[in-house]
């Protein structure tokens, strides 16, 4: 069976000469989807409508992922079809055939251009994901012109050197036979990615504007498109569809149910015969999470030895390994320094699909996007993947579309600050998590030790329809009194406070490998008979959710002597220590030497919080 | 004439068999760069040496750039590569060769993954330059182990369709003749790029580490080492170069010198020959800006009549490029939304490599590390390039190397907030101003009529050693009475104040399209009887750099009464804001509509920045 996503099938006898993205919400008006009307279609681009300027998954149903940034689109597929592969491998059987479908993809000029597109292709070549049929629309027109000025490579080339079947339909305008009988040869061919170039003329049909970039991203305007509609002798008012493309068009509603009662019946039929295979396909499925999934997270004491929380982070991952189903990712070639392997599994690759350890190489920029398109394939998968955190500037765009489609990918982002050391500055994230607080939707969390890492998971599973990026250290870190997996819920919690009636002298602020200081601070001062709230601040954005009086109680407005110390950007910080606290943090380039000494160079130290506590109390 | 940048040469009789980065430091020591002394390679990756982990052009002489992220080093040689065609093409004379040398590059297998290193590697084919020289070290061997698991495309056969030209030594370990053979070939082929695969092992010559992942970031051990160096019968102590090792890489500082003070000759006699080209040239060496070169900025007055800061943007670009012989840019395929071409020069291309004009495609990260090969190259050169302000998320980390490695590279970005309407969220920035006034060392400005675009050029201009990144808006703007082109010299600045000594019953800020708002506001508010300052924003980072009593005086503590205004995320602005005061801004993503209803929809408008002060002035 199968199962053609968004609706988009190109075998009618009519071809619809639109723009790209109208493209897509005409297709799926015709092929029924009431999620795109007639008035929605003439709504385009307009405030409230589903039908936005670039197709959004959360505005119209249909849309499968949320493109626009090129590039994107062509990654998402290979994690569609990625997707499709390893639910294959794992579920079907001999007599059940249960998940079989393909992905298709039509990608332009621009996404050709793009690195993101390189990095995804090699790797849906190197996984030999047959089922992967791309159309490259290869109108030689890109916004600045005709593509000769910038973009003269060997597309085509290019793919077979990256392990793709490549085919060429040479005629796009008008070659509907070639096409269909492309898309046939690209289903032939089982052990490799299609890539099919279909040469064709951008605003085929406009007289005067066709094969000219001014059709890119403006409208013909009422002359031309009256010419068009002459020349290509189309009669009919604007939005007026005919009863013949109609009826033919609207048999895919009935088809569609079809194919939609069948495979339900399969699946039933599936869970009958295969009762254990089949509850967790269903889980997958429904994208719900499995009762009691996060018992599985580790609780610490201060009395267990201390560690870095790139390894904690391991070991969530491996005890979540055995509660959730659907968890599957990998780091872009930094594996055994980000700690994401599942031992218990081994690596998804062309001959062993059904394996969730994924080794992208280094393509962060793809990885993000493919994650991206696993998470949208199937509620029930959460994909997480990995590198340092400083490169998470490679991959930023696609994590930022996590973020904006409501995709709850899993960012596991180690070296988390100069606290890496000797790599130096090119490797030490500075501004990272004031970038990343301040982009909407995503969740930055900064654990301190090993309770604050499991409610980091904790957290970022909950959150299926938001990102959650980690930033996880490289050093060791001991396992702090006070921490609680429950109250990284909270986004901000007290870890110790010996004041009376909530009015410390001083409240100290830190989140991740700082939190250690600002407790050693705290002792220092209190030795010195001050009292002192330590708050740890794992995550800015579900503090600010919290309640009025939760706030006022965690951070009392009558108390303005307030210190912070982070191992990064100081940006944003004034939120929560106001004009009058201070804030310790690393607001230039870091340096290549170790840890410790960095640390102490640039003043993220004891005796520096204790320096500046006294300041403000003063 | 060859110059041979980085002094690496590989024509030795030694193969120096060292990690990356210490390699580069090797060669330097042994090519007499008195920047490596002996104490600088014990110092490796330590506190204050000149040896970081990564090679850094400001910390280290003889390092060109700085990379470390991966793929940002071809980028940046194919931005030497495409300088030194430049120049040649502007500057050499039938009789007399001014600019000719080869751009060499080292890459691995990561390198070759990344998509950067495609994009700089489609353009560099595309402009055909034919004395880039790149060696890829084709060992197999990543972080995660053998590249097997994740990079089985044909490197060699990607780069014959990039349009390169291709060659493969097989045995990189020991092929020193076939090393040098290739490169001689490389020489031979003036048209095209060439990328000579080495097919090497790493680790070569250690008994149980080579050909093995854990020689690429740890030691290789005592034990190994002194079994490595028992292997390759190499006898000496540590650190000891032999004899006839350093007399035959010594004849490299005379032959040095001479290269280098015959070329002097050279270009005093071209100066002779030809005063004018050789005038500039000079300039264009010494890496001074010409006297004057800023009258040409524009100036305007409130009776001008307005207009997008994207088309001022372009004002500037194409007066500066009267007056400075050095800019040289363009766009990512949006040249006409960016409005970046300078009328008076044709394309950067094969044919035409004297023009200054860059068709970058769709390819912005290259683009970034383009630029900073350039810049890089020769001080004279003022590199700029464009794409919209979101897609800042696609070269960021292009834009963070430019920070680090003090470039002053010109980032131009258009369609800066909500504002730029009906392409939707996909393409509306919002967390973008914050994420780069959180980077260190990048002047984040963002204009808000004529005089302080013309005011960004010269902050942009003058700042040689720290990049700038202006956002420009898509839509028309009213020039403002107040603003001025020096006033941007100091990041903020009132530009109206009708309050007396100082002590308006509210201060009003707002950078870019917001400044309009704010005005507004502000005589709203006077009309009701109250004081008002309107402070324009435009460069965070530069009012920081500030007197403390100029920032008392601007913002006096004393007036606690403040609101801000901006369409993109608060985040930071508590900074000047205060606890007490109010932020107006986006904190969620956008929206496809046209951009007036979206500014009335998320609150960007007069009538509420008058209802805030009003709040904070209760």
């Amino acid at each position: 069976m199968e199962v053609v996503r968004g609706g988009i099938v190109l075998t009618g006898p009519v071809v619809i000469v639109l723009a790209g993205c109208m493209l897509q919400y005409a297709l799926l008006h015709l092929a029924g989807y009431d999620s795109v009307l007639e008035e929605d279609l003439k709504q385009f681009r307009q405030w409230g409508s589903r039908t936005p300027g670039h197709p959004e998954n959360f505005e119209t149903p249909g849309v499968e992922v949320t493109t626009g940034p090129l590039g994107q689109g062509i990654a998402n597929a290979v994690g569609l079809a990625l997707a499709e592969a390893h639910m294959a491998a794992r579920f079907n059987k001999p007599d059940a055939k249960i998940v079989d479908h393909y992905t298709y993809c039509i990608l332009g000029d621009g996404c050709n251009m793009e690195g993101i597109s390189n990095e995804a292709a090699s790797l849906a070549g190197h996984w030999g994901l047959g089922k992967l049929i791309c159309l490259y629309d290869d109108n030689h027109i890109s916004i600045d012109g005709d593509t000769e000025i910038a973009f003269t490579e060997s597309v085509d080339a290019r793919f077979d050197a990256l392990g793709w079947h490549t085919i060429w339909v040479k005629n796009g305008n008008t070659g509907y036979d070639e096409i269909r009988a492309a898309i046939e040869e690209a289903k032939s061919v089982t052990d490799r990615p299609t890539m099919i170039k279909v040469t064709t003329t951008i605003g085929f049909g406009s007289p005067n504007k066709a094969n000219s970039y001014s059709v890119h991203g403006a409208a013909l305007g009422g002359k031309e498109v009256e010419a068009t509609r002459q020349n290509l002798g189309w009669p009919y008012e604007p939005f007026h569809v005919p009863d013949e493309v109609k009826s033919h068009w609207s048999r895919h509603i009935d088809l569609g149910s079809k194919y939609q009662s069948d495979w339900e019946a399969a699946v039933e039929a599936y869970a009958q015969k295969y009762p254990e295979e089949g509850a967790e396909f269903k889980q997958l499925i429904s994208g719900e999470l499995p009762a009691g999934w996060d018992a599985a997270l580790p609780e610490f004491t201060p009395e267990d030895a201390g560690d870095a929380t790139r390894n904690l982070s391991q070991r969530c991952l491996n005890a979540l390994a055995r509660t959730l189903p659907g968890l599957i990712g990998g780091s872009a070639d930094l594996a055994s320094s980000n700690m994401t392997l599942m031992k218990m599994f081994g690596d998804f690759q062309k001959s062993t699909p059904a394996e969730r350890n994924v080794r992208f190489g280094v393509r962060e920029h793809a990885m993000g996007a493919i994650c991206n398109g696993i998470q949208q394939h199937l509620g029930g998968l959460i994909p997480y993947c990995a590198t340092f955190f400083i490169f998470t500037d490679y991959l930023r765009a696609a994590m930022r579309i996590s973020a904006l489609s409501e995709t709850g990918v899993i960012y596991v982002m180690t070296h988390d600050s100069i606290g890496l050391g000797e790599d130096g500055p090119t490797h030490q994230p500075i501004e990272h998590l004031a970038s990343f607080r301040a982009m909407p939707n995503m969740l930055m969390l900064r654990p301190a030790d090993g309770n604050e890492t499991s409610g980091a998971y904790k957290v970022a599973v909950l959150n299926r329809k938001r990102p959650s990026t980690l930033a996880l250290s490289r050093q060791k870190l001991p396992n702090l009194p006070g921490t609680s997996i429950d109250n990284v819920l909270l986004g901000a919690y007290a870890i110790s406070d010996d004041s009376k009636d909530n009015k410390p002298d001083v409240i100290l602020m830190a989140s991740g490998s700082e939190l250690e200081i600002a407790a050693k601070a705290a002792d220092v001062l209190r030795g010195e008979g001050k009292t002192v709230k330590v708050v740890s601040f794992v995550c800015w954005e579900l503090f600010e959710e919290q309640s009025a009086e939760y706030k006022e109680k965690l951070l009392p407005s009558s108390v303005t002597a307030r210190v912070s110390v982070e191992a990064g950007a100081t940006f944003g910080w004034e939120r929560y220590v106001g004009l009058e606290g201070r804030a310790i943090g690393v607001d230039h380039f870091g340096a290549s030497a170790p840890a410790n000494i960095l640390y102490k160079e640039f003043g993220i130290t004891v005796d520096n919080v204790v320096a500046k506590a006294k300041e403000v109390m003063a």
